[in-house]
């Protein structure tokens, strides 16, 4: 996708501008935190208000410059990415992401973000806070299924990002093990054809937000998910799910100085 | 449609302003965009703030020449069109119906839209991407009724737009394809009378929204529409709409110049 | 009912002002008009901003003028009443109802009426569209409920309005028709005995909104009025009613000048 | 409950102000249209917006003293009470109860409350209209019970107030007459006990609201309370509430003039 | 969990400040009204205005010594605590926990914080009010499970507090004790794990709020937490929870100058 927004103007000089700070960001070592269980992530979509657009171009370049020192003071603990969301999710304009080893940590990132500038524009429409486990029914799967399960998603940056929370209903929940792990096999084979071209994660939210899981998708190809979502929804499992979206979140993915440019030109 | 919208003065003028901008707009091949399956569509239906008529008329006439001006930049790859909502749809004046080859190329749109001095005084209520695909139910309907939906709708302007958001209940997806078959043929059937008075579109946007398929009608003739919805609520697909509206988007079919020339006037 | 609002003060002089105006107003057939099938009717439920009350006094009259103007110049299309909601329906002050033969006529009136001082201070919360036609269920009923139904409400002028919108689930669309007859038969004799005291109009809403119907009250007697909803609510067909009110909108008839005067004074 | 709200300066000069309006507050009888079937009540549950602190307090005590004349001017027709909300019942600072003998007194009153100063900072976020009967189910009632019912609550006034808006089901309105006595001599049986710390009322609203019944409770004794409504739920008709509170208002009780010291000083 | 706010220059001088005030707070057994039954607890779920950031922060810091001035001269008669919520909980800021012997007092309390300049700038998104009461079900528990009940929860402050509101089912109050007594014996089964990690504490709402049972945690192990809320969903009493959450309410503990601090430096 090439960033053509309306007003490019200014964007590369705050480019530069950014480069310093995104350099202190590198703490803590992200790739074993979002593949390791026992991560916490939290999850906020914000809309900005519309006294943010009133805010000369200069004040709003120096806010973005102050959010990414912000994330960047908190990049020994706490690793923060961007959804675009601004057009494709209604009242919403971007979605951050946020993982560490304690919820705390992700506490103190977004309280010291919205006491930024930016973020003293922007309300918080939907925050969800899951934690990420060892998958509970793989053990339960046939081998065949558990070796495919460990097919890799096509390597390389995606265009899109789609968060789906879901909430099961009592009856999933009471029933039998056996009979959720035979409904999960099921599910597991509706999926088995979208894992090289959709990128899944999965955080359990019980306790912590209204929702029991919160689904995480990464795609290049729209109609593969599309694909992938209609499968899904023809197995047994799916008559358990009390809440399936409501909201679904969608938007695309960008290094976060290029979203914040968004704000900022 | 005559328009006689309480102010006229202004709109001459206006109009002239617009014409070299909308000239620009002939790049991307509408007519193919909008039959072709794998469009990407995106709908959102917007409010305006009320700080937007305290501009003074000029202020307002220049800001709709720039909504024009942004369109006419992306009209290399997006198809935009307006419905006005104003008066038929609470809390609603515009319906901004995008079309591309991909969602991203929507997403720039909108956010170029959003970011003009007209999109900043819109708030989106409403957010649904949807993409259109060769028909899902059609091989398995009998000859005959295949070949009475060739029958073309009657051709030129419709006065009216009507976007009706449909969710399936999980017994539908979870039901076997003959049996869906077998409902759709009744749907298709009950559908037939209207084909004439009545042109429909069907997307779908598992995945991408909080329902499974934008249904999206154009016509004249309101009462034959509304005949058309009550056969289609008498089939017994009907008892698997979760939701069929919540809203229903209605409202009346203008260029986009003369939609924009209601609020700038 | 005696207009005895805290505030009388200047009504009297603001109503010569309105004399002139509702003279002109007498274009189209407004009986023909309320008895015909194939009327269109919407419905806006209006709430005022507190802004409107900052306005001086003069200005609020001069902006009723205002409004009773346009209603004038689309008089010889459009028939336009007004109920008193504020205080009686929440987050609401008046209820606009208007007629004509066609959906982009009342459009057109609610968008200038909109673009008035005294609109762009209210907020639409409710619109609903629907269409008169003939009466569905009498062919089936016993000739002697035919000849009842046909008792006149008592003449002259009401003091309250009640619009209650309707929805019927699924299982009543798909039942067969003469299952819908005998719930209806049923329905139409509990309301036998309210013909008098409660005045009675149906609108068909579906496809032009949230509802299938859009049903309205006038009466002197409330407590009539409450002992017929009670005898609906009795019927088996109210099994079927997905939605009843939701909202339920009372106010006060009284001709469009003196509510006019209750937010000009 | 002593009254020690934070700021209490300039109370006691304020309710030496408004002494004399309501000594003007005599007009209707108050215990027989409290005591009388056929008598409207509408029930408002008020919010005060942000700018309303922001006038000086010799304003608000200004305000204030407007809203007790508009009182008094009612006062031949309709009775006025108030709960103070603010801190029990979210987003509501202060329910207002109207009693007369028709709704459009009620309405009148209100409106003209609206109009104060105090009232155009008040925004209504419930309102409900309901008329008293004589009870529906007493005469069905065994002997003993009705006795019983004639128990008076304990005099004098009460601490608190709590209103339950209540939603009867189709399938209780469509059950045959002799199977609601059934129910209903369960549901009073579960009432005997708290007949004398809790003092009840029953509103019936069917067509004037979204709702069919409001029950409106005083006591001082919560636990009471707790009980009473713990033992309502364990009765066979509390399976045909659609509806039971959504919203429960609670506050206490006080005179007018203290709870409007509340807001003024 | 280290408090490292982005701004917290500031913080120190100010909790200087606020040492006299706390000092007054001694009077009210803190220990005996938060584990006695018949305390009365109102939870306030707060969200800050923007204009609050707007206020310089001297102007701001002297607005939360305002607040514990007010804590501390109610602090004869209600313990306050707060629970900083801000970007974990979505729209809310922070949660306000009062204890007393008698609603009427927690109300005074919350009407002199709501007249403060910081609470002038809060609006309260949810609150719910309840009673403390002898444990019901445990008389009819086994006795070793009665005294595994005795078990304590590690001692020392903890780090998240989670309050879960909970509405039942009509099936579950109409249904026979012994029936609920069962299901409570597997509930309490269910939960006995997490008796060391997570406290619990439980509170009755009936007729005081939309909801049943406020169930409050505090826990420094989330994964503990939800490894019990998911055990208690597999309970059969699930099936009767009408509402579980929404919302739930999540955030961290700190004394109530230290969350003051936040939102003052």
């Amino acid at each position: 996708m090439r960033l053509s927004w309306g007003c490019l103007a200014g964007i590369a000089i705050w480019l530069v501008v950014l480069g310093t700070a995104r350099s202190a960001a590198a703490g803590v070592d992200r790739d074993k935190l979002m593949s390791d269980p026992g991560t916490y992530a939290t999850f906020v979509v914000y809309e900005l208000d519309r006294d943010w657009w009133k805010l000369a171009r200069p004040a709003r370049a120096k806010a973005a410059k102050e959010v990414t020192d912000v994330f960047g003071k908190h990049a020994d603990k706490v690793v923060v990415d961007m959804v675009l969301l601004r057009g494709l999710t209604d009242r919403a304009d971007l979605l951050v992401r946020v993982h560490s080893t304690a919820l705390a940590h992700n506490q103190e990132l977004l309280v010291a973000f919205g006491a930024t500038t930016f973020g003293r524009h922007l309300a918080s429409r939907h925050t969800w806070s899951a934690v990420t486990k060892k998958p509970n029914y793989v053990p339960s799967l046939p081998d065949d299924m558990k070796a495919t399960l460990k097919t890799q998603p096509e390597p390389g940056p995606k265009a899109y990002a789609i968060l789906i929370p879901v909430k099961k209903d009592a009856a999933w929940w009471v029933a039998p093990q056996d009979q959720r792990n035979a409904m999960m096999k099921e599910h597991t084979a509706a999926s088995l054809a979208s894992l090289v071209p959709v990128k899944r994660k999965l955080y359990h939210a019980s306790g912590f937000a209204d929702v029991d899981f919160i689904t995480y998708f990464e795609t290049s190809k729209l109609d593969e998910f599309n694909n992938l979502i209609i499968n899904l929804m023809k197995v047994r499992e799916n008559r358990h799910n009390a809440q399936f979206g409501g909201p679904v979140v969608i938007g695309t993915i960008h290094p976060v100085d290029k979203i914040l440019a968004v704000f900022a030109s």
